[in-house]
């Protein structure tokens, strides 16, 4: 029944996350692609460019007609932030979708997508991300710290990333933040010989982000109590880790109406 | 209301753990220590022995006089596997809880304690490891195998522990498996160079026991997934770390009929 | 001057190894690919098969032949244990110098093939591990065991590895054992309840194997003193990371004669 | 030949590292405990407080006197840092050699002490760290540095230290620096959006300093490279690992002439 597949655009597609994606839509059989935005490329064959079969599709560099042409259901986007912002706009506005991979988003943005996608019926997803070993990390983290309320974290990846803290760390933080009961960290006399030594502060928590090549995107979330530390840690190593993650959101958001934020609410 | 307190026996009260439990005792306002047995001292003041104060209460070598004289309520024992199931036996007898930190016993034999405790219409607890960060990684190890079946686990411990692997590692292999769906790890066409290099087998999950001066009490468990790990590390480095756990359970005996073998089970 | 470029042929030049060997070599400007050698394919172009120019390189299933036409000065081997033998004798034979990645030859392999090399004039390498980091850790290993001789090693490799311990691990046990003074390592009545828990034995040190999916190549080197562990870690996370080794070993061969086991003894 | 016994003065020694340096110096069969200086103790005997047979000595809350009294060789000083400044002065003054254990001292400090050192031709030593291990790690860090030139330092202590980041990390930092060409780590334009989450700047490294209960002292010095990542731990769970480099300094200090910083200026 190829008419019920879940129809799906891929944005910066050509990318590394949208390359990965584009894989992973072709290979799940209930998803189909119709579409693949790149602004870099236009009315070029995608197998041309990622050396697979893709459906006949096409790159496009028109974001808009493609959404409009594609009849699509979903849109997936791998883009940056800055064009993120617009994109979503566009596909909600024609009841598509969005899926999105990025951190740096305003509440007052989410709440207002969120708005905007009940208006229009549809759900939709923004999620830092889609890696289910990440997912297990931050729910552990948030229950640990009802009984172990000292915690840091320390989050680590390859040296070209551009924001600091990694929004898996912020999403982490503020979720140990809705469990954790207050309580004074450190020593209060303590002082930095060497400016930010202590990292970024965060209702309490401090967080350290190390930028090295060879790295991925890796975290630890330390606890510490009485002669003991509990440490959840995750490491990806590469883009497939994400695929389940973003296939599974592809299909659940067919299934409720509102903006989810953070992969872990789709979870049970 | 001094007569309601708890009323605790600590045997091997000399040892290490012991010493850390009498303090936990002393300090605790709901606790009584009314006796302490070592088979290496008797009628010694345990102020002369541990250098604090300790109710007056002196050592003794003899364990069923103590028991009987001192009307406890709760056992707490930290010697060694052997004596502990013969002193087990002996105070279920008189219907003094148990509360043993062991591992090494058989389920028949904690099968046979719990009627026996049952019987009597008192609660007994015996648990590997009282480090509450250590009861949380055993928690999230088993949730995560539900998603993440592939697993191993490495624990590290002092140069001079008898048994390998360590109770801790047992306990969290056995509640893995009641939840991981059954799968096959590793090349099915794999070869030791060195036997033994791939650790113990437990139910198709591999465990390595790493015994260096340094270390204290650690355990990693470790989940693969498509280009992805996650690790769920404790670290213990002193006695202290497991004394809330003792203390806990001093209380949580009064409470219940039948005996729990782990901690993680007295949590809600 | 392109007679001055090294000549190179890759033997399992489709495997995974193989193909980021044909990249290194084409991008390095001092080697020239001259030969692509794989059992599954026959004078097909290299270009097809892995998607980048290739000098017109074409691949063969004949080793014999291929390495004869080249005039090759280097043959690259990353096929396996049984194969690469025959493959270093005929190399070796033709005067055409062995670049091979991998673990499991004997001494008395190893101490045959430096003759013949001897014999013929020129140099070759076996290496059980291309990367810098991990011929560091190696190093600073050895070092280690002077002051701090309580050792043992984990190992963590993806769960399709055949072999256990890893090469790079029985290097390192090799090396250290070379400078460790004898040691007495953990209880003498140590006893395992799960056979196998205690890892590998070598000369007195442990050696664990770790096998996942989500790993790819690490090891760690765990010493332990009096109150404190020293901790060498190494991870590889791709193929990219052997590369300059390969490149360095490719031209390095040139420069002496017999053959050298490791590629720490290629650094100064 | 108790007169050849190196005379030890221990200040601070009520303190948790003066303790552990009492029992060591008692202990060693070339050192001599003369005099132990307390600011909170007077006339008191060591054996009263600590518990154990000291000579007959006895604390005393007047360094001045002690010093002269004792006819002291050397003066082991584990107070605070503004104690320790004029400590070292009056010491140096009377030609006793003052060990040292801080962190925080100025370069125009130590090259003053070392000055006043030649001039009563006394050696003298200030080391942030008395452990081997964290030596090792020191000196592997600094000749990885040749070869893999983007690093991270992150050290983790327990949550009462007042200065961050420790004193090993920042001779750890020196020492690389003293290697290590000019590199520029990380995205020129990354950004912070919680400030101080890429830590502490050192000549283009990053240093993280992590504070929690359950920590003592910990440091991992991190390498990243082409798809490797090389890192060097310590781990220092209690104060005996500092002892033999404590009692390894009070015999070197009477051999040379100058004020040396940092341990592994000791070793060959």
């Amino acid at each position: 029944m190829a008419d019920t597949k879940i129809r799906v655009v891929i944005v910066g597609a050509k990318g590394r996350m949208g390359r990965e994606t584009v894989k992973a839509v072709l290979h799940d059989p209930e998803l189909e692609l119709v579409g693949c935005v790149d602004r870099t490329l236009n009315d070029v064959a995608v197998s041309a460019i990622l050396g697979h079969e893709a459906n006949g599709v096409k790159f496009s560099n028109d974001l808009l007609k493609t959404l409009i042409d594609s009849k699509a259901d979903v849109m997936v986007d791998f883009t940056t932030p800055t064009t993120m912002k617009a994109n979503i706009d566009k596909a909600i506005e024609l009841g598509i979708r969005p899926v999105v991979g990025t951190t740096g988003m305003t509440p007052e943005e989410i709440a207002n997508w969120d708005q905007l996608c009940k208006d229009r019926g549809i759900g939709g997803l923004i999620a830092p991300n889609f890696a289910i070993g990440a997912i297990l990390m931050m729910r552990f983290a948030q229950q640990a710290s009802r009984y172990l309320p000292h915690v840091e974290i320390i989050e680590m990846h390859h040296d070209q990333k551009l924001d600091a803290p990694s929004g898996t760390a912020i999403k982490t933080l503020e979720l140990i933040n809705q469990e954790r009961q207050a309580v004074q960290q450190g020593n209060p006399d303590e002082h930095e010989t060497i400016a930010g030594s202590r990292g970024g502060e965060y209702e309490g928590m401090r967080v350290h982000s190390v930028r090295l090549p060879g790295y991925v995107a890796h975290q630890q979330v330390i606890f510490g109590g009485l002669g003991q530390t509990l440490t959840i840690r995750h490491d990806s190593i590469n883009r497939e880790s994400f695929m389940p993650g973003v296939v599974m959101s592809c299909k659940q958001v067919m299934k409720y109406e509102g903006l989810i934020y953070g992969l872990e609410n789709l979870l049970d």
